[in-house]
């Protein structure tokens, strides 16, 4: 219909009015996309019933966020993250096949050119927080291990910073690695017990988590992507299901299947086999990559 | 139901999850707002299916419109307008009863400290334009004339600008009035035939009305605020029905009701009697108030 046809602006056809604007739009998709967009805001913009100040609020809101955002903090991000919008977005886009492992959010803390490290190496450069032991195996749907995979792995410390936050305080390249499985498809490298942190809440977002009762923290776990000629690529976290914040993780990033038990071990010889000092924590956690279709 | 027993996260219960974190939160109407905002987003996402990339475009875009804005020029505003939210906005705040006069958006341009005038002042400063006489009657909705009335009139001049877009240019407070209605509710002023103007697309809201294949218009218009104890203020303008942009309106602020005829006058007598050199518009248009309830 053309605007003419459709006729002026009213409280019951505003989303169609504005959308019939959109007749000759230059980029299909952007119209598409914008058409959607304009039919749920307005559908929540006749449910809310905003007054004239409760606009202008959410106006301001907007444009605090707008204003914390630059190179180094992406304020947007992280309204998406807390919305949940993030987490959707990725489950959408990487809806797997039954038995595969499964994804969520990439986070804004990895760092492309971390070092490829022998099997078994210690990521831990600074020999801070309780130690731990992570192993298992990267496999195919059909449980063939998966040779010559490639496990990129970052973590927060021990006091809840990626290196990249601390420059200057861990070395660089503290607790990242990058390992590639043998024939066996087997994995096992040297890290720290992650522990929970909070995202950044010093700015509109924080307030707004504040205001709606809610703690910004996201509970211990630690990221990977991981890569195999033949598979699709999996970015994921594996987490401790004994954090105090595994059911309300910040961010939404929490499945079932990505729970991985973080195990204390205090038997000498198990501690002596490991190769290590003292007690330290074992995670032992498969990952099963989806074929490339 | 608390966190624990809503779940982790997936996409079919998204928007459920994340609502179930408001469950403390410490403003009953912000979390109830927000309940809605994310309910709304999360369907628009799972229609739209957006990529990664798409996504990202979204953050991108976002940010622009934030950085855009500033003490002088609100994008986000700019993006509300043009996405038909301030006039659903309006609308939903100014039900107004059958036979009153509707209301549409304020504007950015109203200034609080224009001079009251004499009725029949001419608002125009600078003898810029085509001469036009306005006149009609400010009325209850049971037709009788309401005395005392306070109307303040705003509009750009013959080139689609106002005078504070133009300090130096155009005489402070050119083209804006208030004047008060005697006991028989009637007004008149003279200012000049209002054009159409675009609204300021230079930043990433004209983009997107460019990939939308939207112009940036609003169709010639005067802006009135109308005052009287005892009755509701009314926020509206009067519209030409012949301007190239009467149907599309870049902000949807056009109502049927609001169509006012601009006539020419050519006849001398008409022309000396109305206190003109040459041929004028005429414009006649009453306003009728809702009482306040």
């Amino acid at each position: 219909m053309s605007s003419e046809e459709q006729g002026y602006f009213t409280e019951d056809n505003s989303a169609e009015v504005v959308i019939s604007r959109n007749a000759d739009a230059k980029d299909a998709r952007v119209a598409e996309v914008m058409g959607a967009i304009t039919r749920h805001l307005h559908a929540a913009v006749k449910e809310i019933e905003p007054t004239q100040e409760e606009w202008f609020e959410a106006i301001q809101f907007l444009t605090k966020v707008g204003h914390a955002s630059d190179d180094w903090r992406q304020e947007f991000i992280l309204l998406s993250d807390s919305l949940g919008v993030s987490m959707l977005v990725d489950a959408i886009n990487n809806r797997k096949p039954s038995g595969a492992s499964e994804s969520t959010v990439l986070g804004p803390f990895h760092v492309a050119d971390a070092p490829e490290l022998p099997m078994g190496s210690d990521i831990c450069l600074d020999q801070k927080g309780e130690p731990m032991l992570v192993k298992g195996r990267i496999v195919g749907i059909d449980g063939a291990p998966i040779s010559g995979a490639k496990i990129d792995v970052w973590q927060a410390n021990d006091e809840g910073f990626y290196d990249v936050q601390q420059k200057g305080l861990q070395p660089d390249f503290n607790l990242r690695g990058v390992f590639r499985t043998g024939d066996d498809g087997t994995y096992h490298f040297k890290g720290v017990k992650p522990k929970c942190y909070p995202i950044p809440d010093d700015g509109p977002v924080g307030k707004l988590l504040e205001t709606l009762g809610r703690h910004p923290f996201r509970p211990a776990h630690l990221h990977y992507i991981l890569e195999a000629d033949g598979f699709e690529t999996l970015i994921t976290h594996i987490f401790d299901p004994d954090d105090p914040y595994i059911h309300t993780d910040a961010v939404f990033g929490v499945k079932e299947s990505l729970l991985a038990k973080f195990k204390r071990v205090e038997d000498p010889e198990d501690i002596a086999e490991a190769g290590f000092d003292g007690p330290f924590f074992e995670v032992v956690h498969d990952f099963v990559l989806a074929p490339t279709s």
